[in-house]
């Protein structure tokens, strides 16, 4: 079951890179919800590669057509199929990797796990898969708009440079004026220098995507092995190219002591609140009605452009290998959405199962 | 499905920390291995509290009994059922707390998405329940031994002090040598300054957990959603009191660039390895057959003994809350054998679905 | 994950005949429900044999202890557990037949399917599993008895002699009232000679349960695989014995024309319902709000007591063996809770997913 | 997840009658396995409507395309995406029933379910949906033919026109010779004769379908819940229009004595089989070797060509309807190949969960 998320609402992936499509199936949705597929298309397209933010020369028209599920502009209640043809699938480019292992790539695993496996752009183990699941989070983030939440993403950090600035201050239309996918455009115009510096090096970098979700209501979440963090955490740490997760004050609430973390409870007007939020809208796995957030870790592309790198190959004979100049230097910025789509799938879920939608 | 874990080995927990029992059945595993039942007594006993180490004055007896599963010494095959019974619940101590939402904890989501809960010493919210998840884990890991799997975790930090040493140097016996868990006696005993420091205070303190496996074959791991990473990220975020997670270079490596990070393939003898380990273990999702690390972000604990806190009761008004003394002043070095147990739990569902166990 | 049935509703079964005992975990029920655990145990005592009715001598005083999952009489939303000790395991008696295969019975392919097995009255094989299910289902029945939904099964066929008395003529207590579970008369005592009989004669007769559930709203089902008749055939046939499934017309209907079997809608101050009731209550996998009603086979008992069978030893050859005196005739009478324990589950189950509850 | 069959293999069916397309997501295949495409396109148009079979004049083309999860002919270990789109959609011919429902149909339940559906053609609830169920099972077979297991169904009866054939005396290919998959010629003509009348007094009828299963090794099944009768009958009874399933002797076993339906061990050469087959190859839920036989009842098709019946509408008024001349007689010829779909996929899940394949 590794290709499906999720309990109550679920979201099956499907597809290789290289093969006729790539595809969700989004089920678990209630009937009757109105869902504009026009806007599917448009997060899909934030996913596409922007060359000033180090995207990739890959063009794929990635135009999304629903199988299922909808009728009359409304959800049925039944799995709603995504379709997304893989179009710009240049075989050819592959060929001479067909027996490597790229280093830090899912190449060696891939082969040792299955045995046989399709090779070309990275097979089903490529990034290519999430632009399914941004069309099926996309549906999830409209679903999750009747119940008023909202999720926003953005780049906080690519390499050493990073950002502090409020996300109160920006919305998510803004985050996506910005190539970088970054509101702050003092830091954006240092990543987009440190991105082409990097590419002059034939060197990649990581970063750090922030996510903050606004409108759940308190009790959203599930004891033990459901808690909300688990259930966030599992979907970011499905995201290819991630290697950390923290939510609230994270790693640097292990630093501190009590006193420094008690987010105070404020009563007033029937509703509780805290007067800080350490916490991150978690407290015992259920969600306390205060934004929830969240930060995830993404380690610098394994592919580093027209670099050459000593490797081995599939007979176990060490190899050079140098890759081609097609390849995105940061991934972070075609990484907002997909946290995103994420995000929504996992709150949607959890919001389901813990019968508040 | 929030109180079970895995996908073929499954561990479903059950109980309330001031009920009659807590416990777990652990399904999944194959027939036939043989169980030493005084290992797992004697794991769920390294989760006991240590006065030295912070450790709360609850005095539980934690006898496990097994109720099914086991027969002449071996598995059947069968759900093997984990019985623990609460000896030491002092209801009288929580009658005070029963109409206040202490801060920081469990109480107010938990009554907002049940409406009706156990409020004594925090019902199914209570770290307790963790008992049971070292039971399951300390079979597991039995298993897991049979194929050579070691799991081993240890105190990396508590507050802010840290080691920084090599697993390579200490075993895991060695661990539990110290009432820290932490092998380093030096880091120790600044740990046990810190934390007597914080008991003059009034105050708690938070830490990290490290873990390594050892022995995992490469080829373990499922891809998109179940992950090596995702399946250990959500064992660990299941832990109480847990705010972060990352497996090998983690959030460091977001600031690193991808030609620092490449961990370079090393063929001989048939084998492959890697000249270094960034990837902590796991590439695309897989174990590549080098130890899997990861490290684990624990907040302070929200109880701090003798210290009083403002607050709102379950009527909304405002409240004042003396916190009692008989309370750990920090949770890592109970947690230790509780991470343990979850990575146990986690790699051997992970070898099952991957055909490897 | 074959110890646990349903999805929202789950319940797991643990436990060997003659291990420490056997139980269930119960989850997924709501917060708030008051549970008379007197019923809980009135209900297993009925699962009890009755010489009269052809039930085996062994007495299991067969007491339920609840270990969480209830509160001050209320469900808290968290697993249920049910334990129920085994107190007469006569180990002795079945030292005998360690090594030998009982015809029709699981000895043969249970061996082959784990290669370790508790032997001992059939293990986990044995039906005397079904305690814990009919625990199990006396709580799921009072959650179903909140949204008027009641479940009443009964003894419709004991080898050639069967009842065709109308349900709506009979109480669920009236059933029980009969040892033969079969509320006409005549029938039970025609029944009842049949099992003399048969017990003389070295033999077991097998019959049909009929179970008729009623207050299901239209509503109750999932579409494609979870289709409600498709969770109760798998409930019912999931319990030891059990031959065939049907519901509504069943097999009948096979050998009818659609004009025979159409059920005319009625419509009539705001509510629709059926002039007949072919369709068993339900239409395309969905209730209709007309009663459920189905029928479950169950096969005479393969142990026949007092009679000399030939079989295999575990070595492969031929073998003799003689049963023992202690066995059922008929396990038709017991049955009847253990029907009404899988209706309730899988009903409770069907409702949960659908909304209904 | 009631659109998702299985634990290990898992198929996920999605599409509406009427709508784009419907297809399946097969999963949990294991890696480079050889597949046949044709094979799967030649056991899809076996399920077209024959008219002399009482089918349908509904004209769809059913081209399968494979999406992904299979490369260079062989199997990859990743979801198998099976797309079939919808031609032959004659939406106008819905119009007039759009505010009706249709007695015995699933209209009004999937209303009340729902509240919003694609009525066209029952939309989700018509049996085109398990079109992509053959073609997800005509790989599932192909699995299963590596490991030597056959799967072969045929209809048994329809009406009250039955045959005894003996399953050995006839291949799969001979039945699907027969335009009514009967390989009894003689009862063939029969039931052509008794579906022409049906036509001509617009009724329809209902019917048996048979099925054996050759080859399974003993130990395939997972004991309580998980049993092999409990995974064939739930996936039998997620088929539209099933009303009842049975295994070995099934409903007549009821009927029987224990010494009629003993099947006594034969052990030779190293392997044990059984005399006689009352038990349909399943023992305590588990595979003993022998052919497992089932028999799954199909109810008349509640559409009757050319018929007027009363009904009532959506807003519960009695109203008229008349079905139109364009719809099958008897579904249970094109009923053959969706049962040994459903009885493959069962029967490799099954296979999986044991570890048998």
């Amino acid at each position: 079951m590794s290709n499906i998320l999720g309990e109550r609402v679920t979201c099956m992936s499907f597809g290789e890179s290289h093969g006729p499509a790539v595809g969700a199936i989004l089920d678990g949705i209630s009937a009757g919800i109105d869902i504009d597929c026009a806007y599917v298309q448009r997060q899909v397209d934030r996913r596409k590669p922007a060359a000033a933010a180090g995207g990739t020369a890959r063009r794929e028209s990635d135009e999304v057509e629903i199988l299922s599920g909808i009728y009359r502009g409304k959800t049925l209640g039944t799995p709603i199929g995504i379709l997304i043809r893989n179009n710009d699938a240049r075989h050819a480019d592959y060929a001479s990797t067909e027996n490597l292992y790229r280093p830090n790539h899912a190449d060696y695993t891939w082969q040792v796990r299955y045995g046989h496996r399709d090779h070309r752009g990275g097979g089903r183990a490529s990034a290519r898969e999430t632009v399914a699941r941004v069309a099926a989070g996309a549906i999830a983030s409209q679903v999750l708009a009747t119940a008023g939440v909202r999720v926003k993403a953005w780049t906080q950090a690519i390499g050493s440079i990073s950002t502090g600035m409020d996300p109160a201050t920006f919305t998510g239309d803004q985050v996506y004026e910005s190539p970088l996918r970054c509101p702050d455009r003092y830091a954006a115009e240092s990543m987009r220098m440190a991105i082409s510096q990097a590419r002059e090096q034939h060197d990649t970098l990581g970063g750090i995507v922030a996510c903050s979700i606004h409108g759940v209501p308190a009790g959203v979440g599930d004891p033990i092995f459901g808690k909300l963090q688990a259930k966030l955490g599992a979907a970011m740490l499905s995201i290819p190219a991630v290697k950390g997760f923290e939510y609230g004050d994270g790693f640097a609430a292990a630093e501190s002591c009590g006193s420094a973390q008690a987010d105070i409870f404020i009563a007033g007007h029937g509703t509780i609140s805290t007067a800080t939020n350490h916490s991150g809208g978690i407290q015992g796995g259920i969600s306390n009605g205060m934004p929830i957030v969240l930060r995830v870790a993404f380690k610098p592309i394994a592919t580093m452009p027209g670099r050459t790198v000593d490797t081995v190959d599939t007979a176990g004979e060490t190899a050079s290998l140098t890759f081609g100049g097609r390849h995105d230097v940061c991934c972070v910025p075609r990484a907002v959405p997909v946290v995103e789509a994420m995000a929504s799938l996992a709150i949607l879920d959890a919001m389901a199962t813990s019968g508040r939608i």
